[in-house]
């Protein structure tokens, strides 16, 4: 496998399966001089981690990040940060029924036709706790982004089919379903719990923003602001879509509707760009919503096949969120935060004087 | 300027400004052995061209492509193929009158910002004209993915609210729109003429798809085809989201809605994924949709600010496409002809015998 | 620091610093299939291990590598591979009397230049120490190079000025010197350890062959075969210098000795190039030397400044090397063979039919 | 072919074959705002043109470069600059005969090897005529080093055996060999002179310095400094060889030779170290040397082999540089401006705080 290397300077490179012996991931390119914060590291982590509630997974991970690297007295030396994640909760036997069969809606087939080799033991390298390593990662690239006033937020924006309706920021880590409007949560909540109990899953949308990201980061043409967003956020498995600013909406507006006129001073009077515009912060607020399907992992019979192509029927036990927008929300943050420490840095680059 | 390479062994280098010299591309990957197709090159970007009807921009490229380099006797000789495109129907004089001013919904204010340049002509790199060295490459990209029996297809899916009902592929190409539904073209003609009329412009969505893509293509896990994919497509200006399969449409779906039953044989009976699971190929259609802004150059008044930040109205003369969906198709299919190449090498790579 | 990624294809990502955690690897890249054979791995390591005889430093680093995951029954999955080394042995106090001055012929100085910041722990990043991470990966590319009938092989030519002057491999291992004369090697032995004696280290050279690699390994122009093993080898901080073939004999040979004629077959009659030209191989042995530098840590007093830019002077006490070329071989062998293995996943890229 | 792509963040893409239409490169990655100086590049491309003495081929390459991007009002502008040189002078004849055989010493074989296709014009893609791509761009990149007032200068220290025995930097462009040193220049003139009326050509040793390089330029582990510019150096076809500072030297040296001590005030009292310590830069002199092996082009008989591996005499005609020393000094200096652009602009990406 080549690809599981991220970013132009601001590298991560991670590693490692759900039933294996650790995940993690190495920076390379993470400046000298930010200060580490072990305890926002271990907050970042907790987010992410399952059985935080009803809605997600009843799996008990210990994700206790250990920094084996590039840090002297919490400060961050310059030389790459490595950091380990012990997998310690895995009963791989919850996986032994699906040895020889392909789970619907999973890369197992994918994977098997890659590389002719079946790691069934929890989806492997292509299981959701891979994420527990982009987190860590995430976590060091917002401590440096700190720098730059940069702040990033990820909530619920629909779960099947409910929306919400109201934002208040203080109500989103307060929710199980990281909602920012508390009644639609309780809807959210009480749906995810009726599908569950039907042996289902949903999905939702996730927005995600980004406020103080200055005019000028995004490289063109190909390393666009947004295209490396779009890149960073279909690296998670279950989504599906990204819109930024109106996103799909444009495909029914008019260029008057659309554009965003300019303000003495050079601020936006509204900003349906979503903050980028021909790949380019223009300084407002960067704006997106991804689209998260339902967990392909439930507890009914499904039709599919074994190794040998031969029909099958499958029901999928073990333990597995029934939506995973809630789980998802710290990840899609931390993935907003690798795309943004790896601009901070190559806009020092963009002039021969340094701004 | 870092940002104008993509691709990590098909590599495409671009560069070029609207009302520059030339734009070109150079491919860096390119396998030897691939049968260079002249004709089809110039038929590529005559697609692209404008003025190819009522509903494109009158102004007349006139896109012939030199191939400088990596070409023997109509083969390729796996060095580098570098192509340029001579500017010869700049009016660099319709842009004289936008010296200091940022037009909206436009990346001016960016490049300024980033660059502390002003390149006023024709929006000099961020210009769509660049797209024509991506057709460039993106044909060449075909011709080698000729050799693995993939087949790509992009059209307006949506123009101005109007919704393609049917689908015929020998229709695309017929109409000025790119619609596969011939009433729905008319009537996408119909809308834009109209829109165009009051100085105004409009958006739509994009629908592409690839058929013989093998199960296996795509690298886990940052390197995934849908990310790559949505790299690819939010690297063109005017795209504002993506979605593959059933896309933000999972946002109210449950698992056992959404995930696709596999066959006896390996084949899948339904194609909710779009072709792509975990960021690897099913084997099954590559499918996915993007939404297109409409053009922000617009006749008529709009508020913006002058480089010193102070209010100015403005009025964008000269020409410009009122819809852009029909020039941007080739463009799509380029992108993803792109990915696939990159892919076709990096899947030789998996496994320790070449399968 | 951006600069810890080595490979096109097979990546290596590496980290740790000499007193930190732990040192590691995550190759990215290596395909599913390969056969990993743990007591070669642990052999490896064995060879770069300090404390081997007396030529080495007595330091005892206990060496195991753990591997965290892409290795499924002993075969690779075709996920990243991520070795860990533990630091056991650490003295940190050894180095506390160098916190605030520059050791001569070390990277102390410039570390601080770039970061601001003084890992003086044993040199930090900078540290020899580093290079088992290397070594770790360089057993796994050996792996799979097996899969290629590869061989690489590298010993002490010359140490304090004495040579080599026959050959018989099956010596090499069996002295402290790694010289395949066994009289130079004891001859080796014998000026070391007088220059110790004398608080002094000597440097000496070390010649590498590959054999087994085929004709057309290399990517021209930049990444030619000889260019990567160079950027490799010099990537080591004790080298100073690389030749190939004749190397800086060709500076005083004509053409007509240079050369070497081609055979019936397509053999060569001679190897004047060391087995690449024009950055390809020629299907002949690759064959190159190397200049490794006296250890720069030596127990005589020498004159240096502090952070401060104030003279002081300075005894480096402390286990170290009095000659690094026995130890440097294994890694030479390493480096050696990350090169070839990217190439060798490189050159299932060159044409469009898989040879 | 991938590999005609170098630099991590000032890349530069060549592309072109001897005898094709053009050869060029596109930079990505050069800041705006460096003033382009035309007469300049000219001045370069002049220095590396064919023709210049009796010791160079007396082929006429008009090599006139076109910049078709990334340049406005002469100002970079942070765009890619793409710069092509056609090919006017090309004699395609005078390689006729060489169609079917290998000539020894060329890359001939290894290319045919690799990608099936047998590009005899002159060498195609590994024809030192593929060097004023280089020296192109390399020429944007001194501009680029002006702002930081570094110095680049190479020149030939040996040829046919005769050293250069004094320096006087004004005497080096004074002279056809390139020889700081007019007495020895002048031998080597004859030597050049005796060995091509032989029908044979002759090596060399060429020095490179740079002056200005602040402390602390270079990225552990992988991308030292040196080890960049041995990659860099390498990646011409005919440089065998690369040393710093001591050099092959140190392999008989002891550590209290070899060490630099430092002064008061951070400076050295001597530069064995050739001005990189743990491939970091000392801000002392940058200090190299190479290895240039005799042009393997010689109108004497040699014996090869053809295509079907049958053996062949063969004896090549046309216009060859007796001794490639003089004329590969201005891409020498390229190669070493385009390393240290790079490392300029990674340089600033080593701390939060820029310093």
């Amino acid at each position: 496998m080549s690809g599981s290397i991220f970013g132009n300077i601001f590298k991560v490179s991670t590693f490692g399966e759900s039933h294996g012996e650790a995940l993690g991931v190495v920076i390379d390119g993470l400046p000298a001089g930010v200060k580490i914060d072990r305890e926002f590291l271990a907050f970042e982590m907790s987010r992410r981690r399952p059985g935080q509630s009803q809605l997600t997974t009843s799996r008990n991970e210990n994700d206790a990040v250990e920094i084996l690297s590039g840090v002297l007295d919490d400060i961050s030396t310059g030389t790459p940060l490595a950091m380990i994640i012990r997998n310690t909760s895995q009963r791989s036997k919850d996986y032994s029924n699906l040895e020889n069969v392909f789970r619907p809606g999973h890369a197992d087939f994918g994977f098997f036709s890659k590389y002719g080799i079946r790691d069934v033991r929890g989806g492997g390298r292509a299981s959701g706790r891979e994420t527990c390593a982009r987190v860590a990662a995430g976590a060091v690239a917002k401590m440096m982004l700190k720098n730059y006033g940069i702040d990033i937020c990820a909530y619920a924006q629909e779960i099947a089919g409910i929306k919400a309706q109201s934002f208040d920021r203080r109500e989103i880590e307060k929710n199980p379903a990281r909602c920012p409007d508390p009644l639609a949560a309780e809807a959210m909540a009480g749906a995810i719990a009726a599908i569950h109990a039907g042996n289902d899953s949903v999905g939702g949308i996730v927005k995600c923003f980004a406020d103080g990201v200055p005019a000028g980061w995004g490289e063109p043409v190909f390393d666009k602001l947004d295209a490396r967003l779009a890149y960073a956020m279909l690296t998670l498995g279950s989504v599906k879509g990204i819109e930024f600013g109106d996103g799909f909406a444009v495909s029914a507006m008019k260029g008057s509707e659309n554009n965003d006129p300019m303000l003495a001073g050079g601020k936006f009077a509204t900003n349906h760009a979503g903050g980028i515009l021909g790949g380019i912060a223009t300084g407002e607020r960067i704006e997106f919503a991804i689209a998260v399907k339902p967990t392909p992992s439930i507890a009914q019979k499904q039709n599919t096949v074994d190794k040998n192509g031969q029909p099958q029927e499958i029901v999928i036990t073990g333990r597995h969120d029934p939506c995973i927008v809630p789980r998802i929300i710290p990840v899609v943050e931390a993935m907003t935060a690798l795309v943004l420490a790896d601009f901070a840095l190559l806009s020092r680059c963009a002039q021969i004087k340094i701004k």
